[in-house]
């Protein structure tokens, strides 16, 4: 089988290791590196209080180049003052300093418990050691791929590939994230190796256009992270033409990374934190795009709709109810809902559906949520999943 | 015992029954009936989407009047149409006949599932026996405190009696309430009696007044329902001198009206879907009343901050996140946080603390979580519960 991972495109190596910083003794800390010169462009959290993860990452990428990105999960540095800030720089120094790169090449990575300092003597032999396994291999790719996780149950990776002028462009990508998620931030950690030829205003630009329509619609509980980080690193190894304008290849690159993101987007959902479905939330014929999104944030931020989505109870009230207190625009004697493909609320009314059928259909690993607003033209939609007794049990119990 | 009930107010009856419209066939059918006029005031739901009962009582309490009362539970009439609005006038249609009253004197309140027809057979049977059964007994009282409940475990009153020119006046309350609850509107539906003489436009101003410091503070899934209703009656009977501008006796009867609420409040928090505590977030030292608005509000809808108190779990850095994307201004280094009276986070650093100490603090009913924004004078607060299991299960089952 072909090596689908991170380490799947040209110029990547990568390790991942027991570094002791999780209680549960799995994989923690990560590393991936780039042979060479390599393109990349980065999204941080909208959070005003960030870790220092994200303030040095944010300075060290404004170059549009890095070379290393060393990750830990299990503790995310987050809320943790000067000392914190120090950490991040002596992790920084330690990685330049063995590979002899810049110290504005690496960048820096960490998720888990916020308000606890890193345990540097187990990162700094973490590094040291991880530095001397880095591979390209697709076993090392793996372990990656688990080592960045929190909550999550299982690794997500996606993996694409095109053709540009006559050669082979590879995309890659991995993501962590299931709880403490909401839309219009690059939220969680992803990682996405590529060997493109790429100028760096152009990658920058195609991460943000695809973080907005694929991670950015994503809400688990509509609780932005500290530490939300999208990473795109391109090393150009690929040997197609620079892509340095919006051109034809620019639009099939952007295409392919949407794709890409899209399917991390959809995995994310399913694994969040006790979800046992994952339910597109559609709000159609909106005056203003700005109305189409208020009017889907009401629904998918609902702890009340995303209950009944759990118990796949046909329970449309829920839904209308968030429409009517969602600020959006709606033609009230036109406003119409489907579930699944069901209409359960047709011009104002509510409509004859067998409820056992339908909640039989919400059983599905993933489904549709409809709401049409009958004013005008503008549509927009989010990823979302029901929430369970579950979501509580896991984040009643995680800090202690 | 004194009768503490609604009816312990001169001047009212009350009526509570069994109609059959909940499928649990208890209490679901209510009445208050005054005696002769009584001055009116109510602040209904700001959900675009309301009941018709709502669309009705706003029309007919215009006029600062209102005689009777009708009250179901199990069914809140909602999104029903035209046919829906139909039903509220045959309810006020046959109450003003019976009493030989306006019709413009009725109020009508329905809670329960959205969507359903009014059951109106067992409705108008039910309103003939309640107008047969009208009283002004302790008993009759407390079955109507049952008769309003849905997903409430247990009925919630309160009793306050001040003295206004050498008489008693005496206000009395019922609310219900666990869910589908959030700040910034009439949350709920509440029943007030008073026998105070009062103008309409203060009796107006004093609900408002206090619902904006009360109820409207309470959030326990930031779902807004298109039935919430806050009523107050007042007939007048005590003897006092009619208040009618804004003097100390209209300060006196404001505070103990402020008081009745808040304690109706705290037993709605206390009774909330799944809540094993109430907690009150207190946000202090905001630069405006905005910012401290939109500060507790992003820590009270987080349903990873309400899983942590449920856990009794000081994971403060969830508490601090929020405040992070709340948009709230603060002073980043001077930021702090007390869960109960125990500093966890103080001039942005982790503070040290016996975390199983304050585990053992956070198990008990009442607790209190205090950020202190470190920019200015201003302050808010809201009264939450904790997120449980229970909850989910709660409404993932409601409906089907």
């Amino acid at each position: 089988m072909a090596n689908e991972t991170l380490t799947g495109v040209k110029g990547f190596k990568v390790a991942a290791l027991k570094a002791g910083i999780k209680a549960s003794g799995n994989l923690d800390l990560g590393l991936i590196v780039v042979d060479g010169p390599c393109t990349a462009a980065a999204l941080f959290s909208t959070n005003k209080i960030v870790s220092p993860t994200i303030t040095v990452s944010k300075a060290h990428i404004k170059s549009g180049k890095a070379r290393a990105v060393f990750i830990n999960a299990g503790n995310a540095n987050s809320c943790t003052g000067q000392r914190g800030l120090r950490d991040v720089h002596r992790i920084c120094d330690q990685i330049a300093k063995s590979l002899n790169i810049k110290k504005e090449d690496v960048l820096v990575c960490s998720t888990g418990i916020i308000g606890q300092f890193l345990p540097m003597n187990k990162v700094q032999a973490g590094i040291k050691k991880g530095l001397s396994q880095l591979k390209p291999s697709a076993k090392a790719g793996r372990d990656l791929a688990k080592a960045i996780l929190t909550t999550d149950t299982k690794p997500k990776s996606a993996f694409r590939q095109i053709r540009l002028n006559g050669k082979t462009v590879t995309l890659s990508g991995i993501t962590k994230g299931s709880g403490m998620i909401a839309p219009n931030m690059a939220t969680m950690l992803a990682f996405i190796t590529t060997d493109i030829a790429i100028s760096a205003p152009l990658l920058k630009r195609a991460i943000k256009e695809t973080t907005n329509q694929t991670f950015n619609k994503l809400n688990i509980d509509r609780h932005n992270s500290t530490n939300d980080t999208a990473l795109v690193l391109a090393s150009g190894l690929a040997g197609n033409k620079t892509v340095s304008t919006q051109d034809a290849s620019y639009q099939k690159f952007a295409n392919a990374l949407h794709d890409l993101c899209d399917d991390l987007t959809q995995q994310m959902a399913l694994d969040a934190e006790g979800a046992t479905c994952a339910i597109t939330v559609k709000v159609t014929g909106a005056a203003t795009a700005k109305d189409a999104d208020q009017a889907v944030r009401a629904i998918v931020d609902s702890p009340l709709v995303r209950s009944a989505f759990h118990g796949a109870d046909p329970n449309w009230g829920r839904i209308i109810s968030a429409v009517g207190f969602s600020g959006a625009k709606f033609k009230a004697e036109k406003l119409s809902c489907k579930i699944t493909d069901v209409f359960v609320y047709k011009n104002a009314r509510p409509a004859k559906f067998n409820a056992a059928n339908l909640s039989k259909k919400m059983k599905a690993k993933q489904w549709t949520v409809e709401v049409n607003l009958a004013t005008g033209k503008h549509q927009d939609f989010c990823y979302t999943c029901d929430l369970s007794e579950e979501y509580i049990t896991i984040n009643a119990d995680y800090h202690t």
